[in-house]
């Protein structure tokens, strides 16, 4: 099948790109739509988004999916940002028109369950601490390795996909909750930054060693990624903080790599210290102007990524009460204009507008757009 | 200030749009985001969409808003498409670059309830007939007139907007709802096309003999649409299906033009007649190929638009748990493909993918664009 190659971004520009090096081969779909056997890709919607393995027609899940100390509790934003965040990460060693995307296929989900419970006599294997008998917040052994997850990059060699490398990332908690009882009251032990990035770089040695076991990745680069899971009341998730190429062989991190990314939520509260003032002050100023718009908002939040003091993105979320469509289109267009005034310029941003009902529009600007383009959920 | 003449289409192209005629003025800020006294507009994101009034940085809210019978119970899909297949009405009169559009502000909340509810002799003004007594389904004077909204449509004079016309849109019900005693079961009263027809063009006539005793009405074209709304177990909001434009100062309906539109929900049930077979084996492959893609997914469902038996559009929505940011990804650059591979050519398409969490991410083709744009919904 002939590969499109042109890909259309999302921001209003078109993007002519050439088909992606490597993964270009007469004998691979792109497309997972004609189900025939064999392997096939995605397709790439952008540039930067790594194409993903489908198998026979189906898309090929993780192997250990759905295992993490997190799945049943705790902050959901750590899953969205820990993911999108280790996709990044990965961008560093393995680019996206040479690599196609995986789910981990390696670690099982028995393997992955062992290794993030504790040490124990019936698990040798168990990454967190043996339990040793506290309940006390400050005497007991917390739970230090929350989530792991495996992504596996994948290159093509004699019109086949084989393992070009893995990322694994290693999400570090900055509180454990525990119980002293069942159905108890939760507790909470508090684990520093110095803290959880000397347990998290333990761990991630051990892990190094552990993955040269296997025979598929004796002779390939590991990149290690370690992430401080954000407490379950905050409204954005962690961040990484560290990461490390393990070119083929290794079994110990040689070096580190230092991630100094940060989330906020805006507007900051009186008892945080404000990322930057030019920043806050055009959320400032744009949520006082959209609350003078409109009766009835309810509320003007956004989510704002930092890395080196530098604004990364923002996601500004506007839940209101609306009571008609005309309502909704106008608020849009109005944000529109609004949102390219005040927001801060040369940085993506997401704007989206809920009700009660679920989600009504969404506008979005790419970091080198300037207009942003709006889109208003309609229904027949 | 001066007008940005840039409009960016949602999808994927550049339009390059001349400011819009009558509307462009030195003294009229397209923009309501300067906080400045006075009469502004929201500012135009497509040219299909009619800009929105502004007094004093504030949206100019309905005088009658949230006034409906549907307000409280009903179906919500009535309320969207009621009142966008109203704006489109419109356009047949009132054009997009001439006109702006302003909510009514002739008929207040009073007025509206009032016409609304029954004739009785504290409400001689009730558009809907007397409560004759009975109980019984076929016997009984059911509720015909549902919903009733007034839009108003401005254009330039003189440096200030003025008056140059108003749709009003009336719901005509085809199923009226009703209790025999306070908190107790639902009964139905069915009323048939040939009889909402006639009920909704006697009501149309009162309405427009009404308006025109309004001096700002006196010497303005009038549209009324009648709107068919759809029973409460539907999952398509109802029709319009014929409208009249009332020229200055007549005070009688003198011809209506009827619309032939019907929406449908995909997959065709079994004990419905598809619309157009090709239409529906596109979306049934495209079903199918999409639920042997990914495991989990719970739901491939669509809202179709017919007029004269010809697609307008179509929302396709899918639902499914997800376990993983990278799951998303990977599962909207496949839908990229397959929408684009197996659903009708030539119409706009909005795709949307939900989980329990809320949307995840959608995909969009404008009636004459070709590839979807793609917008997955992130996190920090």
């Amino acid at each position: 099948m002939k590969r499109a190659k042109l890909v259309i971004g999302l921001l209003g520009i078109m993007l002519f790109l050439a088909a992606c090096g490597n993964l270009n081969s007469s004998s691979m779909s792109s497309s997972g739509t004609n189900g025939s056997k064999g392997t096939q890709l995605t397709g790439q919607s952008t540039d930067s988004n790594y194409e993903g393995v489908i198998e026979n027609g189906k898309y090929v899940t993780s192997k250990s999916r759905g295992v993490s100390n997190t799945q049943d509790a705790g902050n959901q934003l750590n899953l969205k940002s820990f993911e999108k965040g280790l996709l990044n990460v990965s961008q560093q060693e393995f680019s996206t028109n040479k690599y196609a995307f995986r789910e981990g296929q390696i670690l099982t989900k028995k393997v992955v369950s062992n290794w993030l419970a504790r040490e124990s006599k019936s698990n040798a294997d168990g990454l967190n601490p043996k339990d040793n008998g506290s309940t006390s917040a400050t005497k007991r052994n917390p739970i230090y390795l929350q989530q792991l997850e495996e992504q596996d990059y994948m290159i093509q060699k004699n019109n086949k996909l084989s393992l070009g490398g893995i990322t694994i990332g290693l999400g570090i908690n900055s509180v454990d909750y525990y119980k002293k009882t069942q159905y108890g009251a939760t507790y909470e032990t508090k684990i520093s930054k110095a803290e959880a990035e000397k347990q998290g770089k333990a761990i991630a040695n051990k892990v190094l060693m552990r993955l040269r076991q296997y025979d598929s990745l004796k002779n390939v680069p590991i990149v290690i990624a370690l992430y401080r899971q954000a407490s379950d009341d905050s409204l954005v998730g962690g961040n990484f903080f560290a990461y490390s190429v393990n070119k083929n062989g290794t079994t110990k991190v040689k070096s580190w790599e230092k991630l100094n990314q940060k989330s906020y939520v805006f507007p900051i509260a009186d008892s945080q210290t404000s990322p930057n003032t030019n920043d806050t002050t055009s959320f400032d100023n744009f949520k006082n102007e959209v609350e003078d718009f409109f009766p009835n908002l309810s509320g003007v939040t956004a989510q704002a990524q930092y890395t080196n003091n530098q604004l990364d993105g923002m996601n500004v979320n506007i839940t209101t009460q609306f009571y008609s469509q005309t309502e909704i289109i106008s608020f849009t267009q109005f944000l529109q204009t609004a949102a390219q005034k005040y927001l801060p310029a040369k940085v993506p941003i997401d704007i989206q507008v809920s009700s009660t009902e679920g989600v009504q529009s969404f506008l979005s600007r790419s970091e080198n757009g300037k207009k942003f383009t709006t889109h208003v959920f309609n229904s027949y």
